[in-house]
């Protein structure tokens, strides 16, 4: 099968299937064309995932589909920007008619959901490798940034961390427990935050995607504002199955363990009440913004994180 | 060397050097922000060149740099877009310093040269692969496409055609002639039609950039306008150099080279006086689009194009 009808048979369906109103021009010239609404900017990342390094090996082609655009599509969320669509720039082995009809088929099921439509991209022969970029906008100027924390602003986080992490250990399981499927569930299906961060325009003073855990993800959005934070260790929300499951090694998943892709971000105290009304998914307050940079730990579990009875202290160089 | 100390080191300086006004924000947050001028739209492409099969193995980090970012920007030239910026996801065999050092600074000079500021990326281990995704913008609704050509109008090309595919014999050469050598250089410097396909716009009624051969991308252009083409042979520009060294093949390496990215395009005869004597580099008309579909060689040379004697039918199919 060559590249050509290898787009037409399994990209041009994902690209009918998301169609958004601002891709002008899609698949099939020699560039896209997208519209940006007046008074409006383009926000985009990349993101590559190669197998064995950021997935698993023979990890399932829906699986994969759907996770490399949800992990993609966190960048968004984590900046307010509303979605708009994605290319896909992909290496293949080869060309696996069931691989790729299944690999296709929830990738078009993934784009609807998140609101991308397939505007691009690219296929090659060579080892398993996916490179995504997500384009959504935001108005003028409202775009989240990881550098607008101030002293007194609430840390808060969104859902509970840790899951997706624990889950890695289960992903060769045959047949999971119920509180081991909800793990794998985190890991193999994670949901951009794209409500939320769009919520938190004009509210949050700086925000973050939980890509590589809570203490390195927050770590660079203080080292990004110029400033410091305390959290509490016995504040991080963390779910009945990772708590049932993990024991006390869960509060180490919830620190470290960046796959659960929930937000992290800082927010003035007035805006708190009414976003905990608001917000799709639950909201923890886990600690203060603070004017000397670093990050301090309270109350750690001493099993998890090793360091001075008590509390910890990560300088903002060990992020 | 980490991720993070690659990005400060090799690349943080190319995008410091190559920063565009419309660059609202470039690498270091979740995301990039592009500015998009009122009444513009965004053009974009995505191409993935993995070493040894879109270029040789073991070439040198200054030609990758410059070949890959204008291979990409020739997409751009092809819209008629304005460059702006792009992003490079990169998978490297190791963190090489020296390679980086070469690479990272002829990725500055090139994306000076071409406009295009470095916004974003990611980079990860693994066997070298680059992929490019360049933006541009054009005034809405001026954007070149590859089907907006009608019966009566001029097929053109720009430059001469066939010198970078017939370099790929020399590219192991010690101490290439001075035409071999200017040869080489279309291989490893192409020059993306940047101004030519700004010049076309409200002029050109379909335009293409020649990738995969004038052959094989006119006959993509016909096929997405619905109409055919008369071409004739002997009328391909061909440079001193390629006539000298590839002799009878020369017409061979014209018609289905695709190394060379010059600018394929369809126009109405009125603009063609203006257009010859606006040009920054030398324009051929080579034939005339006819409603009739398929693409019609006339006077090849049989030795290059083996066919019917004296002219050669290609349908639509086989290009």
């Amino acid at each position: 099968m060559g590249e050509f009808e290898l787009i037409q048979r399994y990209f041009q369906p994902v690209a009918r299937d998301t169609a958004h109103p601002d891709v002008k021009l899609g698949i099939g010239d020699d560039c896209a064309i997208q519209r940006i609404p007046p008074g409006h900017e383009l926000v985009f990342s990349v993101d590559t995932l190669v197998e064995g390094v950021h997935f698993p090996s023979r990890y399932a082609p829906d699986r994969l589909a759907r996770r490399a655009l949800a992990v993609a599509a966190s960048d968004l969320a984590a900046m307010g920007a509303k979605p708009v669509c994605f290319t896909l720039a992909m290496t293949l082995p080869k060309a696996d008619a069931h691989w790729l009809e299944r690999f296709s088929s929830e990738l078009a099921q993934a784009g609807r959901e998140f609101g991308l439509a397939l505007a691009g991209g690219d296929t090659t022969r060579g080892p398993l490798t996916l490179t995504i970029q997500v384009h959504g906008t935001v108005p003028e100027g409202q775009a989240l940034l990881r550098s607008g924390a101030q002293p007194g602003d609430l840390v808060v986080v969104s859902g509970t961390l840790g899951d997706a992490a624990a889950a890695l250990d289960y992903l060769e399981t045959g047949a999971p427990s119920q509180y081991q499927q909800t793990l794998l569930d985190r890991y193999n299906r994670p949901q951009p935050r794209l409500a939320l961060g769009q919520l938190l325009r004009n509210r949050a003073s700086a925000a973050i995607d939980i890509s590589d855990g809570l203490l390195a993800d927050l770590g660079h959005l203080l080292q990004a504002s110029g400033c410091g934070a305390v959290i509490d260790a016995g504040r991080i929300p963390l779910s009945p199955a990772l708590r049932d499951l993990a024991g006390e090694e869960a509060i180490g998943h919830a620190l470290r363990g960046g796959d659960d892709y929930e937000l992290c971000f800082t927010l003035p105290a007035r805006f708190r009440d009414a976003l905990h009304r608001q917000s799709p998914i639950p909201l923890q307050v886990i600690g203060d913004v603070v004017a000397e940079p670093g990050l301090t730990l309270l109350n750690a579990d001493k099993h998890a994180t090793p360091g001075r009875s008590g509390y910890e202290h990560f300088g903002a160089d060990n992020d």
